[in-house]
């Protein structure tokens, strides 16, 4: 390099250098350690180094660019755009070549170690950086007086070509390696894993491989089953897929799958079948909607709680049925896709994220990896609602974790018309507290019901019962209505003023819908309905005041509301009903799937995979099965929105009247409540 | 330590050092480094750490030794020798405490790394380090505050009482652990292997695994597949066994069975699951004849050559068929014992040698490691004869390696009477000079045809054919009796004058025994029993002929006849036959199976595997296939001895007969060969 050489600028990492006239882009990049991306190595195959030079006066950078800095088009450039076409301005960064001073700009999808694009602002990063990346090589061809094999040679090309040292594969890529060299002519496309241990061979394919490569990031739910199939080079998802755990047959709650193991002699072993069977069938389904062959799919990572963990991993989970709750395996698991019979690559890896205790799982691990409270200035409150809920408590400073038998209220279940959130579910619902009278909008249309054309938007769906989201809304809207009281009770009509509250025995519901003129359901919230979304809202308050206790606090800054359906839920509602502490509302948020986030996070950056076990070493674990203060704070919890702990922020906003229908009911049931589900 | 504590004195290392009053003897002992083994870690369980310490006056060391030097028994020494016994003199390392000056010897079952005893004075020692080890550890129990998995604290306490860092297990081991845990009352044996990458648990018991566990050593050749069943813990060999490789029936040498795979789709697989059943077959058999459950079998090693490599691990071997001869992988493989469907424990590993070339396998490698040429000051030629010959020549300063084509001759087959060593088979021949009369062994006894007794010493097995080594020694000695001229051709009756001379169509044959009237064999070495013979060893003598010249030498130091059947060849006859250059016939020994020799040192001892991959990839390969003078030494070979090579060593004790029985067809065949087998 002399200062009379042509000056390279990249933008937008700024990084700059003088290279001799005739030096490949690329080559110029990689020097000055510009994130360029390449799979073929600079051969004009992959056109994943592809560049936009800039011409004209730049400057900011004090260099102007003439049209002849980067060298004329070359054959395999030519050959490129003709084939596969490139798009208007890009160049091939291994083919064009610098002759003078130039301002090159790596757009996002040319970096390697690219963004990934999230919907929130406020959520943390993804910095693409997969374990499974794909090598195009080529191999020395074998050599009668140098009889090393072709696998070794193979290594030899990755360490000299792409600096990857120690290769190892498994018998099922080695069966494959010698016709895929000799068809592809001694070049092939490797797929190779490295995630801490030796980089292992996980595929290939003959000459270069011109599709991507895939990974699913799998949240395994007691309930239900989520799975993102993630594009490993662009970090996209590609499609996302889900289906009913069908372990429900075995029990609804995790406890009665633990008894099921414990009472059934082979129990465990038919849930791990029934599970594992579960996950094949996803797979095939979302490899079918995203139109790819599932053996592209390379790698796997399964967030989920310990007794599916156990249960997937074919691990008996009877100790976690007692106390003190132990775990057969507490941290991260590096190990092969078939050794839980998932059908991706025969050679596909699977990462499962360490849990956290025995009642605070891997997917507890994966909210703490996505929502990131270790890396926060204000003390954040992250709820996952599901069948069980995981707490997580913390900033910079300090994370808690534990775990609240919220039970499968929230998820709809043991509602009188309850259902999952599937189309034709109320999912939202306001009641006018003038007249009582509701109006709801059901999953499937963005109509309320009171707006023309509902009863034709949802024809196809039907109107099929409540949601989760659904039956908290409306609990909070009966009580902001005057319909419920601070203890739970509804009230009758004479009481609360409306005919929409029927008797039902020595208690009263309200009509939300009423279908049966022309056949459809009977819509009501029940006073049973209520007492099931206290005990669950209660058990979900009281794990959390636990930790706040821990961390000696009365407040929290903020609160993020995870789980499937803590993206449906509107903080508003979910204050009134004392779900989650007193907080300025614009401070509640939703994650959503934050479990399933995690998990996609933990795919596509395998360094976030050694974040979270050290994260997940460093949080404080609480049990709430062992507190004497949490049954306390159940107690209190159970009125709506608490009988004791004053909501201010809530006060600011929503006035709540305060009848009382029987003060001596008032209040009750804090005794009756389930354990863990 | 203080000049006036107990002075410690161990036997046979010769380590001392001064230890304070009351230092138990195995706390001493790791303290300076003396090998005292221990599988319980000094608990007084496991009796490994047994000692026998001195009395009276010592004066090599300078020390008297009186009675109470050492503690007296306490109450754990007491039960255990109650329990167990305990031979006289001996005590517990890790109760017994230094009272007094003392001299304690280390009896070689104490030693971690003993020596395993060989027969041949000359062979390599073996020093016992196995990959796979017991410890036994005593796990802390579950604690709902520090919630780490059951396997984190089991891993936590092999690294603190025992410094195995970073454990790993499978699913399989996992599987079983909370229960082991639990019934041995957080106390397990656990079998731990390590081999370089991280060590691996592989086995665990409750409580103290009171057995041993095993090894198997696997010598997988063309025609027969032997095993060692090894005793991990002592090194001994449990028990040995043998079967013929089933794969025979897709053909008998090694490219005829390449042939199937290339000619019948589908015939790889079903070779590689013949084989694989044959190693299932062959365990069983040898944990059955050991007497033990083969679960207790933790890790295999094996050792083949290229084809048999190539089909056992499931990958095809079209591609060793034909020049360049080219490898899957030559690299040695850490496999688990599963991959290849071997019934050992479920987690049990696999190591296979590495290969040295397309047509040098793993097997030469193994004989390389247990003859270990490179240690040798004298130039050594070592031949692995089997039905295909390994061929390796070399010293401390360089080790080259060939294959050579000899065929399935030395082991009886292409035999009229062959047939494989089992009782019954005529394993060793003398014929008089003068009377020209026969007398032999066959396997099953030890006494020859002609001594009294012989006819009911092998009743039970009868006289059913002639085994590889009978073969070489009838030629030989027919050749010395001037049966046979220098160029392969039998005498008539009238020629040779013994009526043992028979006509056979155009040629003679020589009757060895006649047990047709009492109706058993006809057993004659014809013409093409010569012909097969002589075939084979000018391809081994043409290989090794090579190898000298490549290596600028005309003779050799030292032979060393290895193989299966190596064991049995008479030095002499080998040489009267020229299967061998000719060397002071002191200088020839046979090894036995030194390619299973080789993988019981592998399986043995940990660092030999680092050695023999090391060596691998120093040892010069020569490809006979594509050498052109291969040909010429291989025509110059077929006289018996040799046409052209002076034999002076063999001619100062042996005086061969001149004859010529027709000086027309001498010398002849030489171009008839096969090629590969």
């Amino acid at each position: 390099m002399s200062p009379i050489d042509p000056l390279v600028i990249f933008t937008p990492s700024g990084k700059r250098g003088r290279f001799p006239a005739g030096t490949p882009v690329l080559t110029a990049a990689r020097q000055l350690g510009v994130d360029l991306d390449s799979v073929c190595g600079g051969r004009g195959i992959c056109s994943k180094c592809q560049v936009s030079p800039g011409v004209g006066a730049f400057s900011k950078h004090g260099v102007t660019v003439s049209a002849d800095a980067l060298s004329p088009w070359n054959a395999v450039e030519e050959r490129y755009r003709s084939k596969r076409g490139l798009a208007e301005g890009r160049r091939l960064g291994c083919q064009a070549r610098i002759e003078g001073d130039v301002v090159i700009d790596v757009p996002p999808e040319s970096q390697v170690h690219r963004q990934v694009v999230r919907k929130r602002a406020e959520a943390r990063e993804i910095t693409l950086d997969p374990a499974t990346r794909l090598h195009y090589v080529e191999v020395e061809q074998p050599d009668m007086h140098e009889p090393s094999g072709d696998f070794e040679r193979l290594a030899a090309a990755l360490e000299a070509q792409w600096g990857v040292a120690g290769l190892t594969a498994g018998l099922d890529i080695l069966a494959g390696l010698q016709a895929a060299l000799r068809k592809g002519g001694w070049k092939v496309t490797c797929a190779v894993h490295a995630a801490g241990g030796a980089p292992e061979l996980v595929s290939l394919w003959p000459g270069f491989h011109e599709g991507s490569v895939f990974g699913l990031a799998i949240d395994l739910g007691s309930t239900t089953i989520a799975a993102h199939l993630c594009d490993l080079q662009s970090g996209e998802v590609r499609a996302s897929s889900g289906l009913m755990n069908p372990q429900i047959r075995f029990g609804e709650d995790l406890m009665s799958r633990v008894s099921y193991a414990m009472m059934n002699p082979g129990g465990a072993v038919e849930m791990t079948r029934a599970v594992r069977e579960a996950l094949g069938t996803l797979t095939a389904q979302i490899a079918a909607e995203a139109g790819i062959d599932p053996a592209l799919i390379l790698e796997a990572v399964v967030v989920c709680n310990p007794v599916m963990h156990h249960l997937v991993l074919g691990l008996d989970p009877v100790e976690l049925g007692q106390a003190p709750f132990a775990l057969t395996v507490s941290g991260a698991l590096n190990l092969s896709a078939a050794d839980i019979g998932l059908p991706l690559a025969p050679a596909a890896k699977l990462y499962v994220l360490p849990c956290i205790a025995g009642h605070v799982g891997a997917d507890a691990a994966a909210v703490a990896l996505s929502e990131a409270p270790n890396r926060s200035e204000e003390l954040m409150l992250v709820v996952d609602v599901g069948t069980n809920a995981e707490i997580l408590l913390g900033n910079r400073e300090r994370v808690l974790a534990c775990s609240s038998p919220t039970g499968p209220a929230f998820e709809g279940a043991q509602i009188s018309s309850g259902q999952r959130a599937a189309p034709g579910a109320i999912e939202r619902v306001e009641i006018d507290p003038a007249t009582k009278e509701p109006r709801f909008r059901v999953i499937g249309s963005e109509l309320w019901s009171d707006a023309p054309g509902f009863a034709e938007a949802v024809a196809a769906t039907g109107i099929t019962g409540i949601c989760g989201s659904g039956i908290i809304e409306a609990i909070a809207e009966m009580r902001m209505a005057g319909l419920v009281d601070a203890g739970g009770l509804i009230g009758s009509a004479g009481q609360a003023g409306t005919a929409r509250l029927v008797p039902e025995g020595r208690t009263h519901a309200y009509v939300l819908h009423d279908g049966r003129e022309t056949g459809g359901p009977f819509i009501t919230v029940t006073q049973g309905d209520v007492r099931a979304i206290q005990l669950a809202k209660s058990a979900l308050y009281a794990g959390a005041r636990l930790l706040m206790d821990q961390m000696g606090v009365d407040t929290v800054d903020r609160v993020v509301l995870a789980g499937a359906f803590g993206a449906h839920i509107s903080p508003r509602h979910a204050m009134v009903l004392g779900m989650i502490p007193d907080c300025p509302l614009d401070k509640v948020s939703s994650a959503g799937n934050a479990a399933g986030t995690g998990a996609r996070i933990a795919l596509l950056n395998v360094a976030a995979r050694r974040e979270v076990e050290a994260l997940v070493r460093t949080i404080v674990k609480v049990e709430t099965a062992v507190e004497p203060r949490f049954q306390e704070h159940f107690v209190n919890a159970n009125a709506i929105p608490h009988a004791t702990d004053p909501f201010p922020n809530l006060a600011a906003v929503v006035t709540l009247p305060a009848p009382s229908f029987n003060a001596a009911r008032g209040g009750g049931d804090g005794g009756r409540r389930r354990r863990r589900g």
